[in-house]
């Protein structure tokens, strides 16, 4: 059982109210495969400069990812990103973007992934995680994240995408954005209309939702006293519920809700620690004890519910 | 074992994107009960003029609440509201307030309420809910309810009442205000530790959360797709809870968080009707059920746990 990622990887520098982060490893592929790392076998499928140092790799593959699918561009610079985040740690402000060579990526997938039963296809150009999915020898389980900027220039090839994959996992403002609803209900079922068996939307602190034939599900973020670093949390959430597809291999929607609350968990690290250190730091431990505070938590007992007469 | 509710009642006019409402039965007091009428026995307290006509007693009374303790003002007028709600219907502004009788309200309660299990004491001056509480012979179990304006102008009463009561339910910005804190965590925490022994603090679509001493919880809203009219959904909220407490005679963490939970429910049905309307129309069992599918709507199944090696 695998699970291939497919995304960015990048250096990222950002200032926080907290402290500053320069050139920190980052990028969706990195997040997702370090927060899935814990739940079992990573595929990671990206694509670095010669900057891109050996510290870095080995960092995924001491955590057991894969990187046969990390290609390398001669001369090429790895893509940075800088952003700047603001008192309330909900607001961030990009101050520069340099795709380098993230800008004219075409993954080619190794023959030894072709055969995974998950996907993740991370934030990209809808063409181009079509042409991964295409790469597929069978049809593995597809989760397609997206992005503002792909609804505005690419909508009918992310529509094309989305009516052919399992799930498609968003954040509040894209839901709206992709729907032409506000309500965040009504969004999501007119998502779910174009075609995936799935629909996640992500609320940052708000939690997240899930739409599917059978019935609607929200669940709460953990509440965080200390949100240090959120880059990366949608991308955390999106490898802790992707590992635990990998690992429950159960995707009805008792299965999906118990992954996007794996998920939950996973993210409330990420937002803990700066860059992936707050994933890097974590043991298997730590998770299976917050998942279980967490499901606690959400546990109405049966026992104390008055019965209304 | 009975409940002693003492707040607002009102009449309401109110504009909102679908329709428009004049002179409805409101105020605090009158959502609580009705809400809280689903439980078990609820004692009003409250103040209305000679203009206050039968047939709004008789809904009262019709749901099996007391009103001996609903003090009519001869030639007084009723305390009147009216607001507009913008097109997201999360915002909304006040167009006008005629305090009338409630301006002056003293509350003298009946014997019969004095050795009620438990009070809720909704908004109003802190003094005023101070002596409501001095009129109770027996301790009982009390929540608060307060607003920005107090907060503003009798912050020292409100904390002295605060430090003697057992919960404040207050919603995100108040908890802000009142604590000095940005972070819900941390306001909630900050509120905690000013004596209370819980603080609830409602979230409107986002949820609500708990803190205690011995953890803090966090529920999500019931999500809808028609929030027709949210006035009174913040007392609907306090109603399911105190009616469930009145019920259950549980004010443990435990019994809070499942009593929070039927505050969850019971004001999913408030939004969704004009005014008092989408509580007078459900039955017992629509409660009942709709509290089913949110508890098996948080329910993670533990069998589907990924156990983390």
């Amino acid at each position: 059982m695998s699970l291939v990622v497919v995304g960015s990887v990048a250096f990222d520098s950002i200032q926080t109210p907290d402290g500053a982060l320069e050139n920190a490893l980052g990028g969706s592929a990195v997040h997702l495969s370090m927060a899935a790392s814990y739940f079992g076998g990573v595929q990671l499928v990206g694509v670095v400069g010669e900057d891109f140092p050996v510290e870095h790799k080995q960092l995924l593959t001491d955590r057991g990812i894969c990187i046969d699918g990390l290609e390398v561009v001669e001369g090429g610079k790895t893509f940075r990103w800088s952003g700047k985040y603001f008192d309330d740690m909900d607001r961030r402000e990009t101050l520069s973007v340099d795709l380098n060579v993230f800008e004219n990526f075409r993954p080619d997938l190794p023959g030894s992934y072709r055969n995974a039963q998950y996907l993740f296809l991370g934030n990209g150009a809808p063409v181009t995680q079509a042409s991964v999915l295409d790469q597929m020898g069978s049809r593995p389980f597809t989760v397609v994240d997206t992005m503002d900027l792909w609804i505005d220039i690419a909508r009918p090839d992310l529509e094309s995408l989305v009516s052919n994959v399992d799930a498609l996992v968003l954040n509040d403002e894209e839901s709206q954005q992709l729907s032409g609803e506000k309500n965040v209900v009504l969004a999501g079922r007119k998502i779910l209309a174009m075609g995936p068996r799935y629909v996640i939307t992500k609320r940052g602190q708000h939690g997240a939702m899930i739409f599917h034939a059978d019935g609607e599900v929200t669940l709460p973020a953990i509440p965080l006293e200390n949100v240090v670093y959120p880059t990366g949390a949608g991308d955390s959430f999106a490898g802790g519920m992707m590992g635990c597809l990998l690992r429950s291999d159960r995707t009805d929607l008792q299965g999906i809700k118990v992954a996007v609350a794996w998920g939950t968990v996973t993210a409330s690290f990420c937002c803990q620690g700066f860059g992936v250190e707050g994933l890097k730091k974590i043991s298997p431990t730590d998770l299976q004890e917050r998942f279980g505070q967490y499901r606690n938590m959400l546990e109405l007992d049966p026992v104390e519910i008055p019965q209304i007469t």
